[in-house]
């Protein structure tokens, strides 16, 4: 019953005495060797070392300690016929909660330019729409979107949804499907991205995605918010509308490759709020455990929330 | 039944445009005049004129457009038989709470940092609590603390509220009176002042009760945010606290006087966020809807929302 743990960029240690409190009679090692390979029923990985995964054939469940598997899924060394869970837990859906309600609010109540305000010593008010007259649009409804979807409702703000497929989803409406797109984009001023990263989704956030944002709404144009994964949008896309106003102001948490290039214009446009991946980290105690949790369940046989479709991407 | 409006600093327009679409038959005036003191029934006031509401003898009410009436109270030529009414809609209430809501975060998820980064082309996570391991105590607990609190709820924080009488409040803990302030304080990380300016209540926010705020939690120290009224503050109380670290940082929409005096160091202080008293601004057309349901209920012998007690000064 031991544990596999290997995040890259992160250090094991906090994870191991987490997993430990969580549950301490559980072994966790953080490599393969000839005498543990059989022992690892349980991967936890964040982004694994390629390979790492192939020849351990007692393995039962792969945790990804995160929303995103696109990184997991990448690798072809991992072995298809073991389940793969996608660890979120409350914990993590309500930092990106956090970053979302913040980084609407921070551009709908013109933050940037009453800070500039204050830097000059300027006492002036600016024009402001109430949070009902400006609609959020979520691209990306599962947990993590639902759950910023209904705490922006609680601060005030008009709150669409698109999914790929159609959701049962009571407190606003959700869009399915892709002909469905261009009516939610038409509706929305503020545009939250917390898509998984597929072959679908890969350049989603695109000058002619831009385009299609509501015109002539309470704001002095629509703004986007990325939270999803760096390979959705197009940097150049967005410098582009950017400076031809096509998007007003963007806040952006995620890059492709990250760190973000010392050389990309982003991180000096005035209109662009550039984050280091930080909307929604991974906190060891709160993580592992719910993970344990869910090991639980696997070991009662029961059912697993969040197992990932391979198929699908996600 | 002709409204008198006098608001110092606001335009007037939009204001009789709005109370005429909303009640096309009422008249609406600016000014007295003999031809029309004894029509005038209702004054919709913000910091009136000195006496222009001191010879209407058929002066029925007066609406305070706004929550906080601490200036009509200390005009001694308002006849005192006349109740005053503050007007405190619903779009008002939304706007107080996303402004409250925006600047909790913002210090908590450490906006000001991260631009400093984002400047200085810097990639680097800081360390990031939960909201569910941050406390915030709002200071007041009328119609505005209480949406604000819920709010932040919604967004994970944990909330109390401090009260001068006892709350029935299911949603979170009210402590009542002066002798629960140091357990309420105690128990705050982040500090939200939304109280009426009272004899009470004028310099409030001082040193002394900064350092009863909570020492050791979750964020680098205690923070004040202030929607109320400027006079609460001690200004050179928050530079001290500021400065020796007894607050971490701070966020002041009002100030006393406003504008903020050009020589404030408080506009170059790099952990105040000083904005123009603008977190919860009056909207003509929301607003007059709902005063005029108000005048409604009063002309049909209804009890009025939020009548206001002279005796308490709010």
């Amino acid at each position: 019953m031991t544990i596999l743990l290997d995040m890259k960029g992160w250090d094991p240690h906090p994870w191991i005495a987490a997993i430990k409190r969580a549950d301490p009679e559980r072994q966790v090692v953080t490599a393969v060797a000839q005498e543990n390979a059989s022992a690892i029923r349980y991967a936890w990985v964040w982004r694994p070392r390629t390979g790492i995964l192939s020849n351990l054939p007692n393995l039962e469940l792969i945790v990804n300690l995160g929303a995103g598997v696109d990184a997991l899924l990448a690798d072809a060394t991992i072995p298809t016929h073991v389940p793969i869970v996608r660890a979120l837990d409350p914990n993590i859906t309500m930092r990106m909660t956090e970053w979302i309600v913040l980084q609407v609010l921070y551009h709908h109540r013109h933050i940037p330019a009453y800070l500039e305000q204050q830097r000059q010593r300027i006492w002036r008010a600016l024009p402001q729409p109430a949070a009902s007259a400006v609609t959020v649009g979520i691209l990306g409804c599962g947990a993590l979107g639902t759950s910023a979807g209904v705490a922006l409702r609680h601060v005030g703000f008009e709150v669409i949804g698109w999914s790929r497929t159609a959701k049962e989803e009571t407190r606003f409406k959700v869009f399915a499907g892709g002909d469905c797109l261009p009516s939610f984009l038409g509706q929305t001023d503020i545009l939250v991205c917390l898509l998984p990263l597929t072959p679908e989704t890969r350049g989603v956030l695109s000058y002619g995605l831009f385009r299609q944002l509501k015109r002539g709404g309470a704001l002095a144009g629509p703004v986007l918010v990325n939270a999803g994964r760096g390979a959705q949008q197009i940097d150049a896309d967005i410098l582009r509308a950017l400076d031809d106003g096509t998007l007003w102001a963007a806040s952006l948490d995620v890059f492709d490759p990250e760190p973000l290039a010392l050389t990309s214009q982003l991180w000096a446009h005035p209109r662009a709020f550039v984050t280091p991946h930080i909307a929604a980290d991974s906190e060891p105690e709160a993580m592992s455990g719910y993970v344990i949790k869910q090991i639980r369940r696997h070991e009662q046989g029961l059912p697993l929330d969040m197992t990932v479709d391979r198929g699908r991407g996600y």
